[in-house]
């Protein structure tokens, strides 16, 4: 689920749950285990593989002018630009994404204006509609996101859900063939055609049945557009510049980060044993690539992304209460009161 | 309230409420307080802590090997565009929040074209509707906004507010079970079905009535997605990398910043005892931040905010101005004006 | 007026109104007075303050340690970004703000297709409505744009310029109680009202009504808008962090732009005596903060403003071209041409 | 016209029509001129200024000095965001003009529903209608467009295009008084007085005639936008600071680039006759500041200015296509087809 | 295709279709031919050019100077920026467009509503419809697409693709005089007809007969628009600007990177022999590059391009889904369900 916080830098700073720690941490561990090896290698290991004083000094000599040229190359990977283009990017389509998603009142509110009577059958169309609009959503958001597939791992286990009965659930089997945009059309379809029938028995006001299939054609177009961001991503080569800077970047700071012992010793240079300032830029750096790496699939298993279980939760109730609850609720009765 | 300003530049810096002074104050303080703790423990301590010369020598060079690394270290955050990507993300944010704000105007005129007719019950009907309005408005605008919460502590309170009778307050507690989305909308479904009667009443044009629709759904839109809005914030990381990003470098520049004894003695530095230069960094930098920071949730406390208050007042005054007076008053009789 | 141009760069740059030199020379004249007398401290100054040699060499050491610190300061303010975020920000929100403007012809094209009789009440109603449009509009320009509230001083100064009668003049008065936002709006309602009984009179065609009323909803946004963008302005840190930023700099080159004369013996730095390269940089500086500063209100007095006074005239042209002449006058006789 | 291409890397650089070789060739002589007279200077024209070594030591001295801080100023003029902020702006500016742009198809289409009748008065109306939009943009586009203006000198040679009749010339001139909006809006005006009266004589579908008259509003508020977009430019201010920073770069790389003896002599800089890389950076910052200056104004006689004169004639011939050609032929006779 | 991917950072950077990898491998050849061809002439041909040891120190000497230079130049190419704003643009630009495409189910299932009859006239009209919006689709995507173009060369072989009939054909061809737009306009205008022909007969609603025209008019607008990206490129100036940009800088870098051998000999530089980090800025660089080139032209050959055949076909499947199988599919017997 998305994060909500607030509160003060500190607070802020020391959350885990959808954080920076957690999304670099490991990568961190990695990182470190290598800067130490290197290290070690440098003060130690050089020692071991020459025995000779020369050989010594010429292969520590050769490392550190290979060390300093790779701190001279870390500072001309543009990593803050090109990460700021590509995570603005990214961010703005993930948010276009949340956008996308359709909420079931809008259509539902209409259809209590064309359908408003409180006989029997009418009841049951406006159940029925609710019904499918969160089955054609079920079906088109299982496809997009593994956490709607995890919980409905098949269609026939949205039986379970009340979403589908067996009947429904048969014709549907029936009528889906090869084509997979046919199955979650299918209950708009039905939808569609109920409406006919209302339009039949109880001659609704034209312009707002326009308004209904107007509604219901934004309905169609929010699960298409889901599908299509899932389908058309950042393009890869994109994510791969961003990838191979931000990585070669760290891979050479690995070498250019090495305290040299002819600058400790000179004073230029101060051995802090912790490479804390080197640390802290893996963790700006790394997380910001991670908020992009994230927020590509919004609807993947991340802390971060968007629970769509909890969403079609709240719109599988809304819809009920709305056209089973609301639609047959009392008016208050304003006209007796006084209170202009 | 948002903050209007005009006038020259030392009047625009001069200003105190909602301005960078008021934002940053509390952390500069203890920014300067770390400032000069270091630089004494620099000029000062580190002759307490060792009794021999060279010890004081080599604990003072040291710190100054370590105190240079700090400053080149905070050349290397790139603070600037970190900042610049994160704030404007931050502040189109906010002004779309802004944008998304319905005002009850548009919807109430379209009912002045459906309900014109000035018998006592269209008059109520057209009252109760803009009431329900604002009283919906208030219901969903409690949950984003802690200036609205703190007026209307709860649902009962609004009675006082004049938005809700006590036989309104029953049948809504009565309709609303567990769902929260459904308590702000029943004001809505209200005026929805007070419409259905209108429209058997008088037979209102079909395309005016279905306007009165469109905009009714967009009315529930506008406060569906101040709820998005406050539920799906600037992912968690971004703004920690944000956030690490400003304080690790006034973090090095503790260090960074501090004049070091050789430096002046050279005359390479100048000791100005105060640091100016860093203290308008700070000023920028960390105002620039904490511009991310209280726009990111724009309906709070802050000077900085949006005055929601302010906006259902004038909403409830010109609600009632345009169904009451307006829709009543008399028309200019220009017929027999003869201005042309 | 906003100012159009076009030409070589030779004459772009040559322009007066409306342009850089206009917007800077005041401040760049207190500039390069400083600028000036802080070169006569350092040549001239320094010797009268302190008559042995020593302490002339001291302080003249201290001020040009001090200089050289301000210059390397004035590398560090990432000022060309925060401008380029700053104004961007600022010149999309201007061009928002222009494009918001309503312009009348829209609404008088529907009104003559559900309005379009040819006797004399018809045509008086045609040219109130027209007239109403664009007193509404007087109203709220009044509000927002100090040029029109200079033209219309009171709105009992419309009565003169042919937008109001005074009969109009005491309705409005009465209707309007304390609230600001009734007083534009009252003649959009009156228009709603004539329309009213059009539709009783003439039956027009209800899609059409329709598109009427649509059309007046988009009218009173725009104006709605105007106000929103008057009132909720960009956040004032974000412009103190500008400001600041832009004057801290060249607040530091006062003194790191000296040429010092150590360094122009050694033959490192040259003594220009005019500081070329600082006037330019100031020029494109603050020339460029003060892109910002100006579009932030684009409907006040200065050089590049929307000329809102223009807009008005031309809209009452327009409005009355259309209703009046264009609905009044002969359709070309095509049925008998042969032009195919 | 705008500048079609692809191919590979070579071929793309090698294009002249569009290209930015055009752009700046005439720029690049004067710079190099300027170049090679500073040279001749430096390397002839000093010893001739001054006959005694220590002369021609002290200026050649006082030039170098110069040069180099030429040199260094250059490193401070950021330009590549400022131009980078700068061309965004105006190019994203010129591709909402470009969209801008009204294709009459939209409107003729659902003119063919209203008016679909075979007689021969509906014909006529229907080339008249075609023939009136493009006469009214042709008049709108006189306005914006060197081209468009070079082909139509007068509002008389439209009749030579076949836009206008005589009749129709003198009625628009009658009609026209001294309101240049009322020109073009004119035939507009007409087309509506000749739907009314297809509404009389065939009482068309409502929605449908109401669709047209939204279609003709968005035609009315394409040319609006586009005299609107020609009125209010980028401000002035912004173009002038983006030019400014532009030549100085290159007044002080004239300098600033020179090979100086001493340089050369030890080594450290190296004479290459030719400044290679000076041309290069020209080549990409003035022609990255000429794509701004072209793309300032869409509608000129630039190599990369969108062909109106080409869009006219498109739009003519479809639209005729349309009304004419489509609107009569026969329908495929699918009715007994056999391809299911 | 587009690319969709996922999984970690090693998985990412070792795929291959649609890489940075395939993007660059040539080009990377190519300059590593150069680069080591450089190299041969710098420790060997040098030599052979000159016997005597001074010319050969002298050659050697100029040759390092203006390998130092190039290296200089390289670090003041803004490449990084002028890549960011330029592929930004790019960007935006390719899914802009991949937005454009219209999906046919919008327009079929309002067509579903207002030609619901079961009758065999009905069914073929439908079956009609849905072909002729494809065909439209096809003959428009043909202009702009090189796949959908090498899989229908001419208008004949649409016969074969079950899209036309050759009754069909020869009306086309008879239509189509020598406007290409007229082509595929001409089944969009035959589908006008047909639901003229359906108004006569069903009298279908005319709110929802109107969204159909107004669906209608949007595939027609989604089309012109595929083709006005396809005209009207990003212009060609600023494309050269990002290619000369990205091509000197690498040139000037042939040079630039060479290891020289004073800098190595005295422990400055360190001679690797492959030029690990020059690689690794080509493979980014010249990979960013090529996201731009790449995605110009969305609809071509490329791997990241969209694959027009394969939303074509599946267009093609969903119409006659929509049309024959759900439209005529039985409807769930909800009525008689007891799942409340």
């Amino acid at each position: 689920m998305t994060i909500s916080y607030s509160g003060n830098v500190i607070r802020l700073l020391l959350r885990w749950k959808g954080s920076i720690w957690r999304a670099v941490w490991v990568e961190l561990l990695i990182y470190l285990f290598f800067f130490y090896a290197i290290r070690l290698f440098y003060r130690v290991g050089i020692d071991l593989i020459d025995e000779t004083v020369e050989g010594k000094l010429r292969i520590r000599g050769m490392f550190e002018s290979f060390c300093r040229q790779c701190d001279s190359y870390t500072k001309l990977i543009p990593l803050t630009f090109l990460l700021g283009f590509y995570v603005s990017n990214v961010v703005s389509r993930w948010w276009r994404q949340f956008e996308t998603l359709y909420w079931p009142e809008d259509i539902l509110s209409v259809l209590c204006t064309i359908l408003h009577q409180h006989d029997e059958s009418s009841r049951r169309r406006r159940h029925v509609i609710a019904k499918y609009l969160n089955l054609s959503c079920a079906l088109a958001w299982r496809d997009i996101s593994s956490k709607i597939r995890l919980r409905f791992p098949t269609v026939h286990s949205l039986i379970e859900g009340g979403l589908l009965t067996e009947k429904e659930y048969n014709i549907l089997e029936a009528t889906h063939t090869e084509n997979d945009s046919s199955l979650w059309m299918t209950p708009l379809h039905w939808i569609q055609q109920i409406i006919r029938k209302v339009e039949e028995d109880h001659k609704p006001t034209p312009s707002l049945l326009n308004q209904f299939v107007v509604e219901l054609k934004t309905f169609r177009q929010s699960l298409r557009k889901l599908y299509s961001y899932d389908w058309v991503c950042v393009p890869l080569v994109y994510t791969q510049v961003a990838t191979l800077a931000t990585y070669a970047f760290f891979f050479f700071s690995l070498f250019g980060r090495q305290p040299l012992i002819p600058e400790v010793d000179s004073g230029k240079d101060f051995d802090m044993r912790v490479p804390i300032f080197t640390i802290v830029q893996f963790l700006f750096f790394v997380g910001w690539f991670k908020v992009g790496q994230d927020l590509m699939r919004p609807f993947g298993l991340d802390d971060d992304d968007i629970e769509l279980n909890y969403i079609l939760d709240r719109n599988v109730r809304v819809s009920f209460d709305i056209v089973n609850h609301l639609q047959e609720a009392e008016l208050p009765d304003f006209e007796n009161d006084d209170d202009r």
